[in-house]
């Protein structure tokens, strides 16, 4: 039987990540993936402590060879598939603690760490790590949201609206070298914006990303992440709702599926030492599009660095 | 508590209109949205008698700012959610004088309308109430369809695809100012197109607002309503099924919700003096996506009158 | 306009529970509803958050007169819809402050409190507020599980697992008269049940009850919770899966809706100060019928004071 | 191929009932199943317009034999399916009289009528032309809701509460001979039930029926009708939300499935001259199986004519 | 990190059966579960294939100890995930072959095999395995449908409809011992049910045995296989559509899953050689409550071996 | 009544396509629809056996002319819907010699077919029974993948992953005139794509088509297969996931349905001989939508034979 490998059909066997064998011996991996079901620190719909489980099932359409990358990702890299995270679901401290521990000893191994969430506060606990390895990083951000809030629950430092703040406030993140992407919708006021621009952030609106074209976007990110150590985190929620329906907070006018591809390839050339994919909440989103688009993108990821 | 302002989260507390007060006193108020949960003129799906409930639920989602217009439309504006208007499913003209009675209690006191459908033939009352107060009005109107047949069911004047037909022959249209947007699909003939044409309907079909660009249809909705007091309609299936899929007669190949913002927005600088948003039917929808697009397409009128 | 009754329809208005009065003042009121949208310490699938709301729109079918029990408990009662109580998602011991804080200004008014979660560790902040005003309280408990585990999650006191065993600790409930309905299904070991035994729980497994008869169970209840003051407490999951299906640990083989009806009325002669209903996952039910059981089931309680 | 038998499988083919053939032509049949897409007059949920389609959908499944009567009704009977009714959503009383014209013509033709709704209130139309031609009928009747309102919307004679108030009004049944089975739930007041015996109904709740036990309400039945013509009009929500959730005014706490099979079966013996199955809601229904059930209760009904 | 153990919550972690190891390891093992993703025989809703991956899924919720049976199977046993079976969907032969050789190296290996299905067409090669090693077993049938048809396809000998009866041809079921349990609904004709009795088979309807009550069931059962090795088969669809909506061929009026529950329960010491659980098919289930069901079951039946 | 034409309302009625008669009587028929409920060969998710069924249900919506085309269809063609081909899930070898017999007794009879599928294997009998009319026939070919796999299953020629391989090999394919289109996504290796261009295929990935735009496709299709006789086969995972979420083996990135109907509207002017449309799996659609897309696309290949 060959259901360890693709030559097995996506409907059959145990679904890790890719088919990768699911274990915790570090020594020989390239890159680890690694799950967070942690859903308690959302603001509007829960349930992306699902989203972990659901990305492997669907990973299992991923077939082996990115051909616009031209690469077999599964191939060139020894990947693993490391299991989640023992959340604590009441206690944000402690769950935090948890993601930066095993984080800490997965990239401290020297292997490349892609993480899915769980909702983005667990960027901040995933930034500690890297942070702590490599120095403050550059950070390209994929979101409809800032998450650079100072509080989003009443004297609760920690939340999935803040996790940038704090990484900025705990010096993780180089902010000469901060990019956030696909910003749009409502907010609190008109200071949210202006707050992420003053902690350096350079932001690049739905709307201007759509305006400048995609090509100018990515010449943009890569000038100013050239010769620095990048980490990517996704929000799902970058991407539209028609095509990415199961997130927390869902907000329409985002991009398609087709140009978060786009983006995502055109981060090649940079040095990625480490990236997240968060928000993909199961029980809003219908036939697992939006675990079969982040399990793509997850690819993606993965292609770049093989 | 924190629960009648954006402070709270969106899935916590009472669901009115964007945490506005509830209430039928008018007396100081600048904009009153007006619930229509009637659905029995619809010819294929019903259901759009739980839209008004499902925006309303979602408007909760709706920060305050408006970073695209740059405006906090609940403080420039007072507003209140006017609760609904007492249908009766099974008589269309016992609704039809209902809503048109509320109608003008309302505009009659000064307060900008918005209404929250239910289906298309709600907009027939709304501007009898309208017109009833300001004389024939320019109409912007959003569809996949043109609404202007004489007879949808054998011997009845009224339903959901007879709405402005009625109204022109009521003389609550300024037909020198009528624009359709986003007309596309099969119809019963040739006739139908050419029907609403003579009826004076300017009509911009989905292929020709692709061609033409955005930009170019918006000037020309400005210049067909400059100076004129413009009353907006937007049945939400002008907008793809992929963004929309709640709704009664979901028509392919429409806008995606991100056009569709940009034509609300668009239309900036008109004197619009009245809307409603219908077709929404949240037993078709998955996980509110429409709900959230009406949403927000209520919050972007809002932001215009702010 | 009559949607503040139940002239108006189901579909119709703003969703209160049954269409009582939204408001914090306490003066004159007999019976407040309260929701606690907190599913933060669920150990399976999250979601609850949503239950209020949803029981509250479901609420609306309850169209006023309880043909069981012989009761119109809206008109012999003044009930007031408090709203929610300002959660803290990503913190356990805040969101349960304010809960506490909440439950102790309505019960210490006079105001009889209906709590609609959320996730059954609301269970312990509502108990210390009965507590302190009442002494330890006599508890019937319908559930599927003990909840009376030492700890769930590593070095975490509160869950939604352990709300009783801390409840004990803290003195809250007289244990001489606790009483456990409709527990089954699989647990950690056997001393999970020899727990419950231990701490004073009087358990009554589901078969137990089955085998007894509903009658004879009541029966039992009434002996030992006679004389005392008694607190309600409905985790949803003791229904079966197909009667419930929105719920977040749901477990087979449970009471049908029928006969969770006749538990609830059957507590008539009761001196039941407070209650709550629990562990209603609206992303998980399916049209509704989950929520409109708990709201139902809240009607019971309501008869029941009237 | 074999798709006009039972010979092809259930998922192939054009879906008439029990692929019996789609005619208008009466001569020489015994039965004809007749759609009524008609759901305008619903309270709550609407939707039960798509109720023929989906039963005749799942009567696919019908194999042919039925092993509990004992009997081959597709074979021993001509059965067709004479499509549906051309209802008028936006005119209740249009509805009727198509209702009542196409009724009259298969009932007159000396063919036995067996109705799939739509709402309660086509049973109006059903009933009068039954009692033109066989006089005022006995009734057995299924549902959680008493149905004998005087008026549900205000002014409104006419709804899917108020059918069989109408037709004791108009004489079209035998109150000698009027069986409700399976009432429960909140209803507006005391009066409602008051209403419904001071009118002749002999109400057999649910609890009453689940008391007494199946055989003694059957037989109560059996001898109210006996020798009389028989009317049955079964709400499918006289079963339980769990087995039928798929309908407009779901009502917790009713027959099992097996019950409501069990009921249907113990009517052999009466003389039934035509049946209806109503308040059908697929969109509420979930993997069918509200319609599965509704499909086997009509092939229960031709078993008994067979 | 705790998740290879029960210590782990259900959402977190890679989903084995009953988080036990992934391993093609026979040696020492007890018990070996075996999914068989195909569902390429099934006569309406295909959709099984899914079946193994759910069941796993839900099988987390299993926390390890059986109140019922007073066992911790996890424990007793040494209970491997053998993982699936490469089934070919387009050839039920190839198909056949391939399983019957992956269960006979289990078998043969002294390693008690549980299957997950699939269609129930499985059955027969699992039962060919079996009879190879044991002659031919004694046959615990449960299921709605006898599945003893001569050929349900035009010339085609295999199908989910034909297991048993091919089995017998072949030798593989001892008929002194067959015993079918839950039949009901239509069939094609009454020598459906002749067919079976014919072959052999002592058949207890659904009706049978709710009238005879389960106790009288199960010790027909006992006296019938006392002293024989008997295969278990458990079709889900035993169980009514309300407990168990995700399966292929739903029949309406069956088994309630505490039923269901108690008759597995039941089969406490017969001496049970292997079993299998077939026709879960989870894009037709909801909130996954069939899946919890079935894994529940497998459950009881580790709990009977333990 | 009126059921049998447009005149209807979508809900309402038998369906068929279109509502074009059901006969098998091809005399005088332009136009025949086929339905292939067959989904055994798929490699992910099962469930397009249900394909024909739905679309036929959707069609009900294209009220009868076509603005785009400008044309009435259903009245300059004379359209039959000849019902399903008998299938045999577990034999696909059966199966294709069904289809084939049933596509040659249409297409001799000089009769244009459309067939609506099942999966994608299906294409290959049709092949077989056009090219026995027409010799090798050019093939535009809309899909996410090549599917000229030379194998899928261990073993088997035929899968719905390899029919143009083996069409090409039975040499029914002219392979000069042989265009895929829309191409995009994970292969199992670099060998994919270079083994279908070498058999032939110009293969228009969905990135090339975006970048040198629909216009530039469909004139390298005109001149490709200028003068010849072309078959047009539709993957529906052409589309992406957002606007087709029904469908077996879902890839991101796709088409918009907006794209889509361009296309096909685009191959105005080629003889097109015959088309199918296939991998519609509604279990995994929701609200229909993809149906609503394949109905409209069979509308605009009706059209361009109009």
């Amino acid at each position: 039987m060959s259901e360890s490998s693709f030559a097995a059909q996506p409907y059959a066997g145990i679904a890790t990540f890719g088919r990768q064998p699911h274990t915790r011996e570090l020594n020989g991996a390239d890159v680890a993936i690694l799950g967070v079901p942690y859903d308690s620190s959302t603001s509007y719909r829960s349930g992306c402590r699902f989203g972990p489980r659901a990305i492997r099932e669907q990973s299992l359409l991923l077939w082996g060879y990115n051909n616009a990358q031209k690469v077999s990702p599964f191939q060139t890299l020894k990947v693993i598939d490391y299991g989640d995270v023992d959340v604590v679901p009441p206690d944000i401290v402690a769950t935090h603690k948890a993601i930066q521990d095993v984080a800490a000893r997965i990239v401290n191994a020297g292997v490349t760490l892609l993480t899915l969430g769980g909702d983005h506060s667990i960027s901040l606990p995933l930034l500690r790590a890297q942070a702590a390895l490599h120095g403050p990083v550059a950070l390209v951000h994929f979101d409809a949201h800032p998450d650079t809030w100072d509080c989003e629950y009443a004297g609760q430092p920690f939340s999935h609206g803040t996790p940038f703040r704090r990484a900025i406030d705990e010096g993780l993140v180089d902010t000469s070298a901060y990019v956030q992407i696909g910003i749009r919708g409502p907010t609190a006021g008109p200071q949210d914006y202006a707050d992420a621009l003053q902690l350096g952030a350079r932001m690049i609106t739905l709307d201007d990303a759509v305006e400048r074209g995609l090509p100018a976007v990515l010449s943009e990110v890569g000038s100013v992440c050239a010769g620095k150590k990048v980490y990517v985190t996704i929000d799902i929620d970058a991407v539209d709702p028609a095509f990415a329906p199961g997130t927390g907070t869902p907000e329409v006018g985002g991009f398609t599926s087709h140009q978060m591809l786009k983006l995502v390839r055109g981060l090649k050339g940079l040095n990625i030492i480490g990236a997240d994919l968060v928000e993909v909440s199961p029980p809003f989103d219908h036939s697992g599009i939006t675990s079969i688009l982040a399990a793509n993108l997850g690819f993606e990821l993965l292609s770049l660095w093989a």
